[in-house]
């Protein structure tokens, strides 16, 4: 019926990027839950927490609690995030992190300063040492991300060329390095994306990788993100980073008793890709009890759609 | 950079929809304040309420003294929507009403029965003396619209022939009167609309009758919404119904607590086309104000998402 790939990967990042977002702290007990029901999914990764500063991030600072007190599933991977080499330490010394060698660009220096106190540039040079930490400890380099890859709110929209320059120096890197190229990740961090430039950035990319891997982490932040989806599959992208129930999203400043909505949501993109014949190993059932039971632990209607309209397999078994 | 439309209509339904799903009935002046702020932003047509039994909706009662109370823009058409020669005769009754002809068909009996007290095929009959009825009163034939044209909760998956067989009557009946064709809207009715069959769906239309203005009116019920319009967009489909902020939707028996996602978000899917060099004629700024008012008037979050991130336009305009 179409060029579209044959199978998609969802990992998820709900139990992180969600509820770090969070003004309050939810019970270590009801976050072990959700993802226990997630882990009966079918989904093959889940980032579980982030190894961050507990000052800053209260929401993630008993990271080492939780690994302990979710019941691994085989076939599972069950990841963390870290940003610094503290926080790398903490998650090499959790029993249960399934440690994934990840790298991280900015497009634009003033994110980069926002997040991570130096330039754009600066931040580029940091990588190289990574890639020689995760070398240390047999990690293999699997990730690398390309962050605020269509828009950045505080330079505005980011030119092709400061994605294709980033490609070009982590080909370099790898090369240096002697490694093989990693999954290359396009992230759009606060939701400028739209699927034609979608497009344009995975053509411009694949034609300087062909023999990469691509990936998307989108953030539904104007109600694209679906269509972002179905265009990068349209490019025959395999691999996206999504939240159970949409969770994730940020408090907005200039509209503050809202939400901006977050990552796209993995039980909406699972059902989409289901019903084009596209296969995601995951039952999306079970995803939309696991979604409700997020929704039931946040405490407020959340973001996902098909959660509240259902899915059609009971129509479908009447008939 | 692409093959997409250079320009898109989207017909705004959230007055007629959003208010007619809701419990309570909300006071008229805040009704006609919401369709004077849509006026303003470039919108060409709006439903302003339906002409139906108050008994069964008393949410629209007032139809009459509603189109009495909203302040004309020129250039907008305000419509209204009918189900019997009743209804039509109090819209054509009533002074300010755009009578737009349209007729309604089903793809299943069930959802027939359900809304019309009649069989898929007495209700395609019916049609004619609807035609027969705007000739009386020289109103155009407009618009033709398949309902459940993807699946019905009633009869599950709808074949494609339903839907061909659909446009065939519709061709017919209109050489038969001696009619040019109408627009033909292709309706997601209950949201089972994924982006390939949408471009199956709309391809089959096509090749029947290459000459008709084809249009789609979707539901986000899953999710799949921005990304079915994306794929009407690369069909080449300039013609959408969709509801500010996303008003509509329906609560949903299986999880009541809650309600299913509405029409397509007007506003997310302007942002959308606007990002991608479609011209829609609409103000987003000003459409997002009104989507804000929309969810005062409502009195909880609305399913739209640029109207909670924001639009674009004060990141670049620092930049």
């Amino acid at each position: 019926m179409s060029d579209l790939p044959n199978s998609v990967e969802f990992h998820e990042e709900g139990p992180r990027e969600g509820f770090q977002i969070e003004k309050c702290v939810y019970p270590l007990e009801q976050r072990a839950a959700l993802i226990d029901a997630l882990s009966a999914t079918g989904l093959k990764q889940i980032q579980v927490a982030s190894f961050v500063n507990q000052k800053m991030v209260p929401q993630m600072a008993d990271a080492e609690q939780l690994f302990a007190a979710i019941k691994r599933r085989a076939g599972v991977r069950y990841t963390g995030l870290w940003l610094n080499k503290t926080g790398f330490q903490r998650a090499a010394n959790t029993p249960g992190v399934d440690l994934d060698g990840k790298i991280m660009f900015y497009t634009t220096d003033a994110f980069s300063q926002h997040n991570n106190g130096c330039s754009a540039a600066e931040m580029r040079d940091k990588q190289a040492e990574w890639v020689q930490i995760y070398d240390q400890h047999h990690i293999p380099l699997e990730q690398a991300y390309i962050m605020t890859a269509w828009g950045c709110n505080f330079q505005g929209d980011v030119p092709l060329s400061a994605i294709t320059d980033t490609v070009k120096f982590i080909i370099k890197l790898c090369r240096d390095n002697n490694k093989p190229l990693p999954n290359i990740y396009l992230a759009d961090t606060v939701g400028w994306a739209t699927p034609e430039k979608v497009k344009q950035r995975l053509g411009a990319v694949r034609d300087l990788v062909p023999e990469a891997r691509l990936g998307l982490h989108l953030h539904d932040t104007r109600g694209a993100g679906a269509a972002n989806v179905y265009a990068a599959l349209q490019m025959g992208v395999q691999l996206f980073d999504s939240s159970v129930a949409g969770l994730g999203g940020c408090p907005f400043a200039n509209h503050s008793d809202s939400m901006a909505a977050g990552n796209v949501c993995t039980e909406d993109m699972v059902f989409m890709c289901e019903e084009m014949g596209i296969a995601t190993g995951i039952d999306l059932d079970a995803l939309i009890q696991a979604s409700r039971l997020a929704e039931k632990i946040i405490g407020r209607k959340l973001n996902g759609r098909v959660m509240h309209g259902g899915s059609l397999s009971k129509y479908r078994k009447n008939n």
